[in-house]
């Protein structure tokens, strides 16, 4: 199976120029979204690590998944205001426009190891912004993981002192 | 194992007077996650349906993973702006506050037989929103499960229609 057969792109959404890779109809084939899980999943379980780390919301739906999977907890990025105890917060530069992200303080310990999961790696700015936030609570990224990668925008080398792992590559 | 002792409660959040149940603490071990899909899982197993569809964001935590587990597609219900396809909308009032969901149009065929994931029910807001927006499209819903119910808010009244399943019950 080709997932890129699977994943629909939709020309200048959100905006003019922005060719949007949409997941949803992947999600929807239940071959496809098992075959995308069984990938994801070989790709990082020979890796050392304590927990999955997802990023609201499309990281979500890997995350919690391959958490499940591997038999790991599963620890949440989100938007700002949505985690109700004391967290530690960063602001980020996204492809289009700006950002910030939040995680729960007592979410990550000392040397707790994480797998960062989301479903997409455009400029990096948000995987690079939650690697940050865990390292600031003592923790260490053991690797990031995606499902589409577009290579042209070089997250990659944003993320280079870090194991990098994508699944489908698109140009841009 | 008790899931309750495994939800963090958090009293005045986001405002006074709710009690807010936090499921990161449960999410993050990776027994109580996994003891709670397991749950999930063995109360949706035997109703015939196509599609789990899980409402954003922390529907898509539990939705994505059961429909790995069960070998279904997912399909989303996401907040306004988010699809990037044509979208059928519904607007609903909240335990606090007002809200709209989104669907793709595509998303469901005649007949489909959906069953909606959420973390929570409280008044049965969204959930029953979720619902209309299914069947405006021609979609059944078979079942709605929810990990976590707030009885005296009356949800499963206002869904009095459907069969609703929850695992965690609480006053409010």
């Amino acid at each position: 199976m080709q997932l890129k057969d699977k994943i629909r792109v939709i020309e200048d959404y959100p905006i003019k120029g922005i060719s949007f890779k949409d997941i949803t109809t992947l999600l929807k084939d239940r071959e496809a979204f098992k075959a995308t899980l069984d990938l994801m999943e070989e790709a990082i379980k020979t890796i050392d690590f304590d927990y999955i780390v997802g990023i609201e919301s499309r990281g979500f739906l890997f995350g919690a998944s391959l958490a499940d999977r591997l038999g790991k907890g599963f620890i949440p990025v989100r938007k700002p205001g949505k985690l109700p105890a004391e967290v530690e917060k960063i602001s980020y530069d996204l492809e289009y426009g700006k950002n910030e992200l939040e995680i729960h303080k007592d979410a990550i310990h000392n040397k707790d190891r994480v797998i960062i999961i989301d479903d997409l790696m455009a400029t990096g700015g948000s995987a690079e912004a939650t690697a940050r936030l865990i390292e600031s609570l003592g923790g260490e990224v053991a690797a990031f993981e995606f499902l589409i990668e577009l290579t042209s925008l070089k997250g990659r080398e944003k993320l280079n002192k870090y194991k990098v792992i994508s699944i489908v590559e698109y140009d841009h």
